[in-house]
């Protein structure tokens, strides 16, 4: 399936980016042209669209394909790029998918108020495409962002935190998000209650597995791939799956050692050999990634409600893209 | 008028903030203790609550007052308070209303987040309360809001700034948001196209003179009364209108000197007094007030499409506003 998954999403996010550039050259001539530029810059980097073609693919299993889904589609990339405008601030990252962050180009001040712009935009493409009742899909989501936001700023703090505060953090930064793009995408389908259930059920634990990989691949990615320096979640003493299921696991040597790295925040990340070799020796690598499988299990499951529309491109791909979650190296 | 009219306000104010404790604490079981912490810091300082007031009084002239329209007002306060979070991020700003900033009190990160949390939150109750046309009027604003922010930020290197770039700030920054308010409340009140166009001109007329006199407290005002320093926008280098004007007439050497001390953004400050005289000799003030004046004529011949509806409470405080922004001291 890889290449064949991996074309179609390249197509697909062609088709998203030509509607995005044409959607914003509509309205960009009223606009200050430095924002027009922030926009173009921050939008188009080549993200893989994933939420988008979540939204057309649940549409299209759900009966509905028309060219229409796209200029709904469009506004869970805005959102998510609304998303990372504003944590690249709040983290003070200074690149994305290797180039410079807005913040550090642009300034903090810039990179907010285009986030700002980008969510207004995509609440009214929701609301005008998708209906009132779609939109509030849509907020619930981006409100359960924002908890999800503040929940790992307790985390951070917190190196005794559980597996239960980290799945309620994933859950609101990144699959609620996920979630609604399936389950606003199953409406615009004419989805039945339970297909509308089944799809966002199954959008957020492809979520879950999405993000437990990231945190896998901040330890163990190839910067060459993920375009990424690893180790930045335990440099910002960022409590992921992996080093939880570590703490827990550990004896208590081990368990003093890691909380001693994890205290002196400037020293953390000339430790990242020592953790990740913790890390691994309490099987926190092997275990996290068990919990992603589970996870996209658990999203599988969802789609044997559709099994009769198993010769659907659409089903096949949902299909597909729990393996390509699982197979993802960057 | 004067303390009928405050009288009122302060009553509508308390009706906005019950509703708002009402709505908040409806949700706030789910959330993160210090997002809710914050967002009760942030939202209950005193504020005069006008924004939601002109939503209720517009749909109020259009024949609709329903207790349910406060449902819906409310969001302009969120939407309100959630700019200004962003704004004291933006500003740097240690105070707000004679307290300390979110930012400076919990932080940068924190009012970010808080501020995208009522963003949503505010979108999601136009939309449902309001309707897709209505949602697209306070996107439409919002977007607006941060094209203003982009074009101050322009504006703030730029001595030569004309009045109209200052317009189209105070357009962006302040008068969209309360001409939405009140078109939105006039769609609520079931307006005709005419009704909804009169009062979302008043509403933008209203706010440019409720920011040109924010402007001039800026300079002029008690700061016991307005609870901020003078003079912050001249620190900050901000060339509002009083400055504008003074710079367009100035007098060679007057001009000059008022550059000098322009560009030195670290002892602009020091200088207040002496600007403050400049202003005044080339009757930046009077003159500022004077435009003030105009945006509040403009805004009171909107309201003579409803001369015969002058018997309805909604009429009377819509007039008594006009005079109250041009009276204000705080």
């Amino acid at each position: 399936m890889g290449m064949e998954l991996k074309k179609l999403i390249a197509e697909q996010a062609a088709e998203i980016d030509r509607l995005m550039r044409e959607d914003i050259s509509e309205f960009a001539v009223n606009l200050d042209p430095l924002l027009v530029e922030i926009l173009d810059y921050g939008l188009f980097s080549g993200g893989k669209r994933v939420r988008p073609l979540l939204a057309v693919l649940s549409a299209g299993l759900c009966g509905r394909c028309d060219p229409a889904v796209y200029r709904l589609a469009i506004a869970f990339e805005y959102l998510h790029a609304a998303t990372l405008f504003h944590d690249d601030v709040i983290d003070r990252a200074e690149t994305r998918r290797g180039r410079m962050s807005i913040n550090k180009r642009y300034g903090g001040v810039r990179a907010i108020l285009a986030g700002d712009f980008l969510h207004a935009h995509a609440m009214e493409i929701i609301g005008r495409f998708g209906g009132i009742e779609a939109l509030s899909v849509f907020t619930e989501a981006t409100r359960g962002m924002v908890d999800g936001e503040f929940r790992q700023l307790r985390n951070a703090g917190n190196f005794d935190c559980s597996e239960k505060d980290y799945f309620l953090v994933v859950r609101g930064k990144t699959a609620l998000l996920i979630g609604s793009a399936c389950e606003i995408g199953s409406m615009y389908g004419g989805a039945d209650p339970a297909e509308r259930k089944a799809l966002k059920i199954y959008g957020i634990n492809l979520g879950c597995a999405f993000q437990i990989i990231d945190d896998l691949l901040d330890y163990q990615g190839d910067q060459q791939e993920t375009g990424k320096a690893v180790g930045n979640d335990l440099a910002e003493g960022k409590m992921t799956l992996p080093l939880i299921l570590a703490m827990q696991r550990a004896a208590p040597p081990d368990r003093h050692r890691l909380l001693c790295i994890l205290q002196r925040a400037d020293e953390r990340v000339q430790h990242l050999d020592e953790v990740t070799s913790l890390i691994a020796a309490y099987h926190g690598f092997r275990d996290a990634r068990k919990r992603a499988e589970e996870s996209i299990s658990a999203a599988r499951a969802e789609l044997a409600l559709f099994e009769d529309r198993r010769d659907l491109p659409s089903f096949q791909t949902l299909e597909d893209l729990t393996l390509y979650v699982l197979s993802r190296k960057k």
